[in-house]
């Protein structure tokens, strides 16, 4: 029966390599972290994956208080008009938004966009609430949903309603503005390798590549299993169009009104598409154990022998107290059965209590990241298994790493580059800063410009041969 | 300068007895907890605002999970036929719906509704998810913004947008179906009374006043300072009607295909401005410290002098290590602004620390929900704020249901229920269940039957004359 059941599982779960896309499908389906909404290109998070988001919003939060943001919450509708006083802005959004026009049985005066982002209808409020010096920096953050009407969709990486955070904090300032912009591109990069267990690379967007309206857009991108980037969050420093476009003005202490310098940043659901392709395997699902929903599912074998289940539970109460999040499978399953199901849902740890275990005072423990199983005394096993949890993070994020960074090349030419991205890598490559280039690159290969790599490695664009500018992350990406 | 100070303050304030709507619209947007945002009827929720729905929103998310439920996000927009689908339904919801009809450029083939609240979508995905006994119950909740089309608003209390909580369970029999409608209605009367420190009365609704859609609705009433009534939570058993329409259906153990049995229950932004107008007083704010976001704020008096701003950064840390949310005040704004701007935001206790005190070991404490100072040694001052937290927290439940009980009488007729309202009471007056005897209550006194009375103690209807069903609560509400 348990062999069936291994069979069972596996054999619904698409192979990894060779049909990426529906191996992530297949996953985020059977594992019930999302779901298909009634109205084409919605999604419906299911417990399981709203926990893992409820664990993003815990840690992002936490860092974004202890940096001294607020969180508040602004209207889901802004008025059309205000798009359309920051040119860049309108020009981005303005095709993807939905509008109402009608409401409480009456046409609307003027139709109204649900947010796609927040500048407008924040700066608008911004405009009102900022008079004078005392009252900058503002730091405020919002959890919100956000909605951009797109024609390809999928769960969590694309998706016509999605939830975010989304900050926008105003300063005096250009240097206080954009130190904010790097701080909390620096707060990302560190939540996504210490609680997602995702190594990032940051760096700076092409003009392309930015949001419309900004000054410029810092992103930080993680490489999935396939090789391909996802863009896991932007920094945007705004400079002063906003400020223009919304009036927002304060009074200085030398007397003068000044417009204020603006960011925004934000993070959304589609984190939850990244530890999916960052991390899965074809058992399913390996998940982080900061933010995963269970860690540590307890499965007890003969559980009709004597002692077996009350020993379960006494575990189980044992571990909770010790802070570890914890399930006992009790289900009437066979424990075949439930070890092919916490493995496909990414339990980072599975502890099996049986009968002779028992006898010997011993438990087995299961790693999903190494799936390796060992022998561990019962004796003790809350700090065994805290620090295994403690150990799956660290060496998850230092295999992702390791993964990654022996799939990032090097490429001199267009040529280089196909071959790279088309191997699965990152291909760093000069540029000479020019747009046409750029769009050549993607028109040949597919691949974009991800961010500025840290340092210039490269000496002559890759595409016309002149001096390179920048050293750029060319990948294909989500 | 310090009388100056408290006069700006309390002048800004409308007379809480003269004009309770203004007192009410100035405190608050003076504290800062809302403003109203661009379109009309919509707010936006300042960070004090805000501050105060996060710790609602963990004090009844940690309830809910403790009685087996879990969170989830179900899409924004509902296509327009699913309300439909449920009779009672469309007709309490549509007229307030807003309409989304273009989104991508395009017009939709369907238009979208923008939730009101989520039976129909919610109901929509139960009929996938559950197809046999094992899959029941579903105890799902949602944290989520809704929108409902109102011609007159007022922050907080009635926005065309607001955020809110809602519960959809689906359950095998209608005893489970409506011990959890009652479970969910104890949870919030407990927490109304524990953590906002308000008393509630909960009851059935009549027909009139129900949810649309639902066979019973349950509510909680809290008395707010004008007498009036305010709707601030409700439970719903919704039977099969919503099982019916969505066809959630499921395998029993007897082989038999069977329909489930719902409930919803919802509380929303409303309780901010139940906690205004429950506690307020002419000074503005009257924060309970459990959901208070500042719960001491510490004021340096002739802080310049030697010492005195180093022991409030020093007493600030030793207060925040003892779990209580601190502000110090070091502005350099006077010391008499400061005490009339925080007992304006509430915060149920201020420290002041001068020189003087300082010497002696000691800080005067002032209490915001009596407006007494008192003396207390530095030396485990930490305990001391401590209990008095605990102890306003008490206090202020009792002198709400102390103000609340002595303003409930009864009447046997329209002219008592009449002079009983506008002396600012509730009023328990017999009914006979008649929908014509109800609304003449309303046509002649402007009040409402707010729930059915725990016990019947009239026995004829204050209306008509005939023999009463229910005794029920009168009173004009918010």
């Amino acid at each position: 029966m348990s062999k069936n059941d291994s069979r069972s599982f596996v054999e619904q779960i698409a192979d990894i390599n060779e049909n990426f896309p529906q191996w992530y499908t297949d996953v985020v389906i059977k594992t019930q972290l999302v779901d298909y909404g009634p109205v084409k290109g919605t999604m419906v998070i299911r417990p399981y994956g709203y926990a893992i988001w409820e664990n993003i919003q815990h840690e992002l939060d936490k860092r974004f208080k202890a940096t001294g943001h607020q969180n508040a919450y602004f209207p889901l509708l802004i008025p059309m008009s205000f798009f359309t006083k920051e040119a860049e802005h309108v020009e981005g959004f303005a095709p993807e938004v939905a509008v109402v026009t009608h409401a409480g049985g009456e046409e609307l005066a003027e139709p109204l966009a649900i947010r796609p982002t927040s500048e407008t209808i924040i700066g608008n409020m911004y405009s009102k609430w900022v008079q004078s010096y005392r009252d900058l920096p503002v730091l405020i953050n919002q959890w919100a949903n956000v909605m951009r009407w797109e024609k390809t969709t999928r769960p969590f990486l694309r998706t016509s309603e999605f939830l975010w955070q989304e900050g926008h904090t105003a300063h005096a300032t250009e240097e206080e503005a954009m130190e904010e912009t790097m701080k909390m591109l620096g707060v990302y990069k560190e939540f996504a390798e210490n609680c997602l267990a995702i190594p990032v690379i940051t760096g700076r967007k092409t003009e392309k590549e930015k949001f419309a309206g900004a000054e410029a857009t810092f992103g930080m991108e993680a490489m999935m299993k396939d090789g391909k980037s996802l863009q896991a969050g932007t920094s945007h420093y705004l400079g002063q169009n906003f400020a223009k476009a919304f009036d927002i003005k304060y009074l200085d202490k030398d007397g003068a009104l000044k417009y204020v310098y603006t960011s925004s940043w934000g993070v959304s659901t589609r984190l939850i598409g990244a530890i999916i392709m960052a991390h899965g395997d074809q058992r399913g699902l390996v998940l982080p154990p900061v933010v995963a929903p269970v860690q540590a599912v307890i499965v007890p074998i003969a559980a009709k022998k004597g002692g077996v289940m009350e020993a379960c539970v006494a575990l189980k109460a044992r571990l909770e107290s010790a802070g570890v999040r914890v399930k006992l499978d009790d289900t009437d399953n066979s424990p075949g059965w439930k070890f092919n199901e916490w493995e496909m849902r990414g339990v980072p740890v599975r502890i099996e209590v049986g009968p002779r275990d028992l006898e010997a005072g011993k438990v087995m423990i299961f790693r999903r990241d190494t799936c390796v199983k060992e022998e561990y005394p019962l004796e003790g096993v809350e700090e065994s298994v805290q620090s295994l949890l403690a150990a799956i993070q660290r060496d998850m994020l230092e295999a992702a790493r390791a993964r990654r960074d022996e799939r990032i090349v090097d490429a001199d030419d267009v040529a280089g580059i196909l071959r790279g991205v088309e191997g699965g890598n990152f291909v760093r490559a000069g540029w000479c800063g020019c747009r046409e280039c750029e769009d050549k690159v993607k028109a040949e290969t597919a691949a974009t410009a991800r961010v500025y790599a840290a340092e210039n490695t490269h000496e002559k664009c890759a595409v016309c041969g002149k001096k390179a500018a920048h050293t750029i992350i060319f990948a294909r990406a989500y």
